[in-house]
C-alpha cells in the first residue's frame, strides 16, 4: 500500500514526488513511468563533438530568469545555467524559395518601415489583451467567448496587414507550439503567452525570456538527480499506467502486469496519455470531453556538432528564421555551442514541416538541414562532425513536443476540469500550470502544486498556511461558462445591411434592369426550393 | 486464428462482418465489442406508454430515402420504415427568455423579410461552396487551407447579418454535431453537409432529408439482426480491445483477458476510442495526431410518452426549437408517436447545454423539459405517462453522441489518415463515411467498404470488379496538401493600408496636433521597447 502513486517520472511527476517527500518524509511514493528513462519530454545525449563528445538537449533546454520553479530547482539541485549566444547577425528568409535571404541585428526582423508599423500595431493589442486574461481562469476575460470561437489564423487574418508579419507569425506559432496558427484556439494563445508574462517573452533571448539560459550538463540532469533525491527504487520504468481504479478505501492503479493502491495518485502524463488511462469510475463527461481536444504539437529537433564556430567567426548569431514556402525544412536555429566550447547549431522541423519530413528518412532530412544551413551561414556548414535528431511524435510515451494545446471551443466549454482534482485523482504536467504553462518551469510549478493538493488530503498539517493557500486556490470556484447564446452580435448591424441593401437592389435595378431580373428569378427559385412558405 | 476480427460491435462493425461473410463464408470472423450489447449509438427500450409498452429509439433514429446504404439494410433485414409526423405549426424561440415565442409552418422559421434575405444568402453561399468540396479528398477543395483554418463560428459571423439567423445556426449545429459552432472547422461543417448532399437535407423532415422516416421496431434492431445473421457465437460482448500488435506473420487482437490472433483487423470504434488502444508497431503520427482532435458531440436524448398526442389535437406538429438563452434544457423536440399509436415527443439536449444538464439529476431535468413543453404546447404537457432519458457521454464505450467532429486544421494536415490502412488494420465507423458521414447510412457504408479492403487482401478471388473499385478507391492517391505559406495573403492589401495610415495619419495632425504627438510618443515607446533596432 502506498500512499501517492505518480504516473510519469518526467519532470512534474519527479517533482510533485520530491515535493511530497520534502514536506513528510514519512510518506510512502511511488513513481510509474512508461519509458525507460526519467524526463519525460527532456533528454540529454551524448554526443560527437569539437572537443571529444559532450551533452546536449534533444528536448526542452532553455530556462529564463523569470522562470522561478526551475530556476529554483536548478540552484537546489547544484546545476548551473549559461546564457544564450546571441551576438552578430540573424538570418530570416520569408517569402518563396527565390525570395532574397536577409540579416538584421535586434529583437524582430523587419524589412519596410509598414512591416515595422503592423508587427508593433499587432504585439500592442496581444499585450494589451494579455493585460485582460485570467490564467487562472480564462473564462472570467473579457471577450473570452469570442477569443476562444475562433482559431490563433483567423486572429491574424483579422488584424496583420502584412504578408511579411503573417509569416513571422506562423513561424513563432510553429516553433512555439509544433503547430499551425490554424489549429490553435485564440485565447489559448492568449493564456499561454499571459502565463509567459507576455508575447514578447516567448519569442526573444533576452533577460526574462524563454531562452535566455542554457543548463550546463543538459535538463535531464534535472530529472535524474530527483529521481536520486527520491530515490530510485521509487521510480518504476517500463510501468505504464494502463487504468486508476477509484473504491471507497483505496485506489488500485494498474499497469499491465502489476497493481499498485493507494490513498492518492498525481497524473503528470499529457492530457492525450491521460486520456488512454481506464478511469473507474468514469471521470466527469468535462473532463473527458477536454482531453479529446487537447493534441501535442509535433517537432523533430536537431543538432549538428561542428569543427569551427564559423559563423560566429563570420558574425552570424546562429539564428536563422526561415518560412516554411522556401524548401527549408526548419523554421529556426541557434547557436549551441556547449559549454565546453564545442561548437554546434541546434533548430526545428516544425508543425506542418515535421507532418512532410517525419515520413522521410534521417538522410534525407540530414542533407537537407545541411544543405539549407550551408545555404543560409556558408559552404563551411557541410563539413560537420555529427548530425542528431529526434521527432517527439515517435516517442510513444510522448507522442509529440513541445506541449498540448487546445482547439477552440474547448477552453470555454471545459477548461476548469484542466486542474479540477476527480476524487483522490490530482492533475500536473505543465498544461496545468499557470506560470510558463507549456515549459519546464511549468512542470516544476505543477507537480509542486499537486503535491501540495495531496498532502492537504493526506497530511495537511505538513502545510504551511501559503501551501495550504496554492493547494487550495486551484480548487476555488472558477468563473460560470457564460453562453453562446449570450455573445454580442455580430459586428454588422441589420441596419447597415438593410441600408446597403437597399441601395444597392436600387442602383442595380437602374443600372442593368436585365441582370436585376435574373438575379430576383433565381432568388425566388431558390427560396421555393428551401420553403420559404412561411406563416408567422 | 481468425480471418478478420472486428472491433466494435455497433452498424459499422456488424455490417462490415455481415459483407465479409456475404462474400467469403468460409472465413472465420470474430467481432469483439467494449459494451454488453450490439447497436454502438443506437439502442432501443421499452418505455411505458399509452397503448401498453412500446420501443423507442434512445440513439440513432431517423433514416432518409437518400440513404441508401441503411434504406437496403433495413429492406434486407425485412424491416419498415413510417414517415416522421411533421403536420401543424412548429414552435420557433430565439433570444432571450422574456422573448415571445413564434409559430410557423414550413421548413425553416424567419421573423422578418431581413431574415428571410439573410437566410437565403446564407444557405445559398453554404450550398455553393458544398458544391466545390471532394468528400473523398478535401484537401482538393478550392480554398481547403482557408476554410480549415477558421470555425463554423468565424464563418457565421464573417457571413451572418442578423441574430436571428446566427441563433438559428447555432440551434442547428448543437442537434446535428453536439458541438458548438466554435469547435467545428468549417472545412469539416461543408464536408459533413456535402456527404449529405448539401446543407439543406441535413435539416429538413422532407423526401430526401435526415429526418424523413424512423424505423418500426427501432434501429437497434438492425445490429440485432445482423448479428443473428453473423451468428451471436462470433459477437463477443464486453470484450474492449486494448492492444493491437502487427507481427510480421499473424496480428494479435488483445483485450483485458483473452488475445485473438488473425491475419486482419476492422476498427470501426468512434476516433477517440480508436486512440486509446495500444499499437504495436506505433501508428503513423498522422493518424494518433489525427485522432487526438477528432472529439465526440454531447447529446442528452430524452423520450416522452403521453395518454394523447395532444399537441397534434392543437394543430402543433411537435417540432419546438429553442435557442440555449431561453432557459429551456433542449434545442428541439419533434412528435415521436409509435407505429402503434402511442403518441410521444422525443427531444435533445445538446453541446452546451448537455454540458450544463450533465451534472444535475434526472430528475431536475425531467422536470425542466417537461416545464419547458408545458410552456411551448400547453398545460396537457405535464401529465405524462413517462420520462426516459440517455446522457450519452456516460456510456464508457461511446463517450458521446452523434458523431465525432474534426476540429481546425486537422483535415488540412491529417485527413488523408482517416481512411488509410495501417499494415492489416483497416478503419471504418460512420467517422469515416463517405456517404452521410455521422449517420446510420454512413456507419454501413463504412463497413462494408472495410469489409470489401479486407477481403482485396485475404480473398481477392471472391470480389466483383466494382467491388474491386470500391475497395481500391479508398486507398487511391489523395492530394498532397497545400501549405499555409503559400495561401493567399490576407485580402487588405498592403497599399490601403498605407494609404490609410498616411490620410489618417495626416488628418489626425492636422485636426488634433496634440493628440497625434501622445500616440506617437507611445508607439515610439513601445517598439524601443520591443527592442526595433534594425540594420537592415
Amino acid at each position: 500500500m502506498w500512499d501517492v502513486v505518480i504516473v510519469g517520472a518526467g519532470l512534474s511527476g519527479l517533482a510533485a514526488a520530491n515535493h511530497v517527500l520534502r514536506k513528510d518524509a514519512q510518506l510512502k511514493i511511488i513513481v510509474l513511468e512508461g519509458k525507460d528513462r526519467v524526463g519525460g519530454r527532456t533528454v540529454s545525449l551524448k554526443i560527437p563533438a569539437a572537443r571529444g563528445d559532450d551533452v546536449w538537449d534533444l528536448g526542452g533546454q532553455w530556462v529564463g530568469s523569470t522562470q522561478t520553479h526551475v530556476m529554483d530547482l536548478i540552484r537546489e539541485l547544484g546545476l548551473e545555467v549559461y546564457p544564450q549566444y546571441t551576438e552578430g547577425k540573424k538570418v530570416h528568409h520569408m517569402g518563396a524559395p527565390e525570395s532574397k535571404a536577409r540579416t538584421y541585428t535586434g529583437s524582430l526582423p523587419f524589412s519596410s518601415p509598414l512591416v515595422l508599423l503592423d508587427t508593433t500595431l499587432f504585439l500592442w493589442k496581444i499585450e494589451k489583451l494579455c493585460k485582460t486574461v485570467s490564467v487562472e481562469d480564462p473564462i472570467s476575460t473579457p471577450n473570452a467567448l469570442q477569443y476562444d470561437s475562433m482559431t490563433l489564423h483567423t486572429y491574424m487574418e483579422q488584424h496583420i496587414w502584412t504578408k511579411e508579419l503573417q509569416q513571422n507569425m506562423g513561424v513563432c506559432c510553429r516553433t512555439l507550439f509544433g503547430m499551425e496558427p490554424a489549429q490553435l484556439s485564440f485565447l489559448y494563445f492568449l493564456v499561454f503567452a499571459t502565463a509567459a508574462g507576455g508575447v514578447l517573452p516567448l519569442l526573444g533571448t533576452e533577460s526574462g525570456s524563454a531562452q535566455e539560459f542554457r543548463v550546463k550538463g543538459g535538463t535531464q540532469q534535472l530529472s535524474e538527480k530527483l529521481a536520486d533525491q527520491i530515490g530510485r527504487e521509487n521510480v518504476l520504468l517500463g510501468s505504464a499506467v494502463t487504468a486508476i481504479e477509484q473504491h471507497s478505501d483505496v485506489v488500485q492503479v494498474r499497469t499491465a502486469t502489476q497493481s499498485f493502491p493507494c490513498r492518492a495518485v498525481i497524473v503528470t502524463c499529457p492530457p492525450h496519455l491521460a486520456a488512454k488511462i481506464r478511469y473507474s469510475p468514469a471521470l466527469p463527461t468535462e473532463r473527458d470531453l477536454l482531453t479529446q481536444c487537447m493534441p501535442v504539437g509535433h517537432l523533430i529537433k536537431f543538432i549538428v556538432t561542428y569543427p569551427t564556430a564559423f559563423w560566429r567567426e563570420k558574425g552570424f548569431s546562429g539564428e536563422v528564421v526561415v518560412q516554411n514556402s522556401t524548401g527549408c525544412p526548419f523554421s529556426v536555429t541557434f547557436d549551441a555551442t556547449s559549454p565546453g566550447g564545442s561548437p554546434a547549431l541546434v533548430g526545428f522541423i516544425a508543425a506542418e514541416q515535421a507532418s512532410d519530413w517525419t515520413v522521410r528518412t534521417k538522410d534525407d532530412r540530414r542533407n537537407s538541414v545541411i544543405h539549407s544551413l550551408q545555404k543560409y551561414l556558408g559552404p563551411e556548414a557541410s563539413v560537420f562532425i555529427h548530425y542528431e535528431e529526434k521527432d517527439w511524435a515517435r516517442e510513444e510515451f510522448s507522442g509529440g513536443c513541445p506541449v498540448n494545446i487546445m482547439a477552440p471551443g474547448m477552453i470555454s466549454f471545459y477548461h476548469p476540469s484542466l486542474r479540477k482534482p476527480c476524487g483522490r485523482i490530482f492533475w500536473a504536467g505543465t498544461e496545468t500550470a499557470t506560470l510558463w504553462c507549456g515549459y519546464m518551469s511549468g512542470a516544476v510549478q505543477s507537480g509542486q502544486r499537486a503535491a501540495l493538493q495531496v498532502l492537504r488530503h493526506l497530511a495537511p498539517e505538513s502545510l504551511s498556511p501559503s501551501d495550504h493557500e496554492v493547494a487550495g486556490a486551484s480548487q476555488s470556484h472558477l468563473t460560470q461558462r457564460k453562453t453562446w447564446a449570450t455573445s454580442p452580435a455580430p459586428y454588422r448591424s441589420t441596419t447597415l445591411l438593410a441600408i446597403t441593401t437597399v441601395t444597392l437592389g436600387a442602383a442595380l435595378l437602374l443600372a442593368r434592369p436585365q441582370l436585376s431580373r435574373h438575379l430576383i428569378g433565381r432568388a425566388l427559385v431558390f427560396a421555393q426550393e428551401v420553403g420559404f412558405n412561411n406563416k408567422p
